[in-house]
């Protein structure tokens, strides 16, 4: 393991931090809030553990699957923790538990909040939560690559472990031009809502948090009913950025260069934009049955599946009062998720795709036992490799979940609680249903059970194995004290 | 397709069921109960169709997997229908959706039922109804294997469609040997449990009815609180004759064999019981916790246990009033399921093992990238296509599972219901939670609903892909009218 590398990304992340730490000191400073203090405070110690861990180049660079796991995995752990401190230092979120759960779901774009109140928060933190969806979003080792010049040429392990999706694609040969073309992307679509929002009158503060939270979607809202107190136009305007953000950025990509029917002809996209439409249609017919308005009507039900399959999180109505076919479209949309190389969560609608694909494949090979059989997805063959890698995937996933509902069991609340909200943070959403459902708050778990959902948020942004490999043996055995890292031939 | 033989193996298995149905007939003549007269008419029925089904030989026999395929389900179609009529013709239950939810459920070992009071059928009916779950426990192909001399090598497809686990192993190189010993074995031990109820001074009719639905691992109880009113003895011998019918029966062939040591090493039956203490243990200290004498709650908690991941379904006490993590345990139980090779349903033990051995595996890959993993299970390196089927079982499961929710949540019931009730149906269990919790029934839905669930009871005895390939195009083409059966290069 070379830990040296993994104490160099570590402290680039911390600066990184550091320096986005300084947004919400500006807002202190215009809204001339003293929390700005603690945000200033805590930057400044970023900065400089920062500077010290990076003070030293480190001679190896090799870095293999393992160290990328590793390094992404801290990464996130420790921009977690030092970004939580500014809410429990300032005393606005007392418990440091509750803290650190705020932060993870922010950073992992989840959205789940333990606030029960949250117009009572200073402005400054408001954009701390909403900016924190905004950096998870598309990954700050992602961003890393994109800004530091990092020689060693393995550095494509950490952008695997970060991004979403089932395999892992540059866009151009170099992977620091394709993060910075994601970036791009990124922040123009971002500005783009923001205008687009400032043009329907929104204050230009929740204007830029609401634009934070759709861009990573994250979902964290600035008010106590999230989006709903906003005029349609604007929760329109929410809706179809929800859905853009879910789209897979190589479609984005495409277009700037020019190959719009390269995007159009994407399968990925394809599928996601007709699950949409057909979830939207049945939750449509089901709120019309409930005497609706039909306007009425089909905003919500677009919301809330764009929401809700993007694993944003924002909401318009409480859901959990829905039918029951809504409800259970819109839990198994929590499931599905948005594209890979979206800033969305989920087991992703590739992921979905290649499975069902593997069903219909087995389905024929019962009829023609003897010849070999081929998934195709977007237009050529899926390797073995990646198909195996998809399965194991869902199969890890239900795994973990299981085991998160066990122990949420132990707290003794209702299965749909438990079950959704699992859902919820694994698929890193937001809201559940029940006592998690979209007008209530993650606040009412225990301590154990909140670390156990923190643990599904990170183990949902980071798609489970570059987690869950810290608790190997092989890796833990590397970490004990007294123990030189050794190199090994792998 | 070879209709022929399909149309030939039909035959026998109306011819089998004729004659398994003089059963309820001589129950009837001891009781003198005129339901009786309708049993003789379908047996009547059943013979004759049956002879005139087998009197010519096909000449081509033929035998693919898909074939087997549709031999299969169409026998178990033919079984639950003629075996429902006397249940409709004697008016004992009044409609036909009904009569065939209650033998399609009594046949697959489910044991859902849809009687709101079992303690006004007449004898002949309860004998029946309990009688279906010890035929379809072991399967009646394997039974027509045993019996029936068929000529051309590939009835291993007919014993594969309907046996359960991921690897169908012959016990004996002859196929027909192997069923045989199957029988035996599952005979004998029906005997044994049957004297052992007897010498707790069950009523003998009631000791069959029990010993029935223990062995086939079915559920259908002849009381309306189930098992709940007999002696604890007699719920003891209950919770273990349940625990051994759960076994891999290959098991049982090594210790008839005088193999035990072999027997003992079998990993999926350690496995099994490994499940199994784990998880009385956590319901019994639950019980505890709520003040229950030390002696019940483990009587409960074992009972309640072998009940659920054996499949079977009986109950002492409502488990829908126990805590949630125990409620939670026995979710978990039911889709676990029992060991391959066993008369029990879900899952299985053995895949769940395997595929849990993929995500450890998967760990593995991301310390040692380049190095070849393999997977052992039962002493042996599991192949490659057994990986693979297993993968896709589990995602078709849920894939199955999904659509079945969906479409029971159109009638608006609960999702724990509608959880529950697919769960307890795919699996082959019979009670769920709430609605369908141990004190209720599955009178509750709508016909529609009851369709899919009989889907979901034939979908889980079957294995999924022998009742799903009837539906796939290739197939139904060939069943259309006006088109020859040809002969394909497959």
């Amino acid at each position: 393991m070379n830990r040296s590398m993994i104490r160099y990304v570590l402290g680039h992340v911390l600066k990184i931090e550091g320096a986005l730490l300084l947004l919400p000191c500006l807002v202190a400073a215009f809204y001339r809030e003293r929390e700005g203090l603690y945000y200033l405070a805590v930057a400044a110690i970023c900065l400089v553990l920062g500077y010290l861990m990076t003070h030293k180049k480190p001679k190896n660079n090799v870095f293999y699957m393992k160290e990328g796991c590793v390094a992404t995995t801290l990464s996130w752990v420790a921009l977690s923790f030092f970004g939580c401190l500014p809410f429990w230092f300032s005393g606005e979120i007392p418990s440091f538990t509750d803290s650190l759960f705020e932060t993870i779901s922010g950073f992992t774009t989840t959205g789940a909040s333990i606030l029960s109140d949250v117009e009572a928060l200073s402005h400054t933190s408001l954009l701390w939560r909403s900016f924190t969806h905004w950096i998870g979003g598309m990954g700050v080792l992602v961003f890393l690559l994109a800004i530091i010049p990092m020689s060693g040429g393995s550095h494509i392990n950490l952008m695997r472990a970060e991004s979403p999706g089932p395999s892992v694609g540059k866009l151009v040969p170099k992977l620091k031009s394709s993060a910075r073309i994601l970036y791009v992307i990124y922040f123009g679509m971002t500005v783009l809502e923001l205008l687009l929002l400032l043009a329907g009158k929104m204050p230009f503060f929740d204007a830029l948090c609401t634009s934070f939270g759709t861009a990573g979607t994250g979902g964290f809202g600035i008010k106590n009913d999230s989006i709903g107190s906003y005029t349609p136009y604007l929760q329109w305007v929410t809706t179809i950025f929800m859905i853009l953000f879910g789209v897979n950025f190589n479609a984005y990509y495409f277009i700037l260069f020019r190959q719009v029917k390269r995007a159009l002809r994407m399968e990925e996209v394809r599928y996601y934009f007709l699950i949409i439409a057909a979830s939207t249609g049945i939750i449509f017919i089901s709120l019309m049955q409930n005497a609706m308005k039909a306007a009425d009507a089909l905003r919500h039900s677009a919301f809330q599946v764009a929401s809700i399959i993007t694993t944003t999180g924002f909401s318009t109505a409480d859901f959990d009062l829905w039918s029951q076919t809504s409800k259970t479209v819109l839990v198994f949309l929590m499931f599905i998720g948005a594209c890979a190389g979206s800033t969305g969560g989920g087991i992703k609608v590739s992921r979905i795709v290649i499975l069902l694909k593997t069903v219909k494949k087995e389905m024929n090979s019962y009829l023609h036992p003897k010849s070999i059989q081929k998934i195709n997805f977007e237009d050529k063959p899926v390797e073995h490799e990646v198909v195996r890698a998809v399965n194991v995937y869902f199969i890890t996933f239900v795994v973990l979940f299981s085991a998160s509902i066990f122990l949420l069991s132990l707290e003794g609340k209702d299965l749909i609680t438990n079950f959704t909200a699992v859902a919820a943070t694994i698929n890193n959403i937001g809201p559940g249903l029940a006592l998690v459902g979209p007008t209530q708050n993650f606040g009412i778990f225990s301590t154990g059970s909140k670390f156990v959902l923190m643990f599904d948020m990170l183990a949902g942004r980071l798609e489970l194995f570059p987690l869950l490999i810290l608790f190997h043996p092989g890796i833990i055995k590397e970490f004990l004290p007294g123990r030189p890292s050794r190199k090994r031939k792998n």
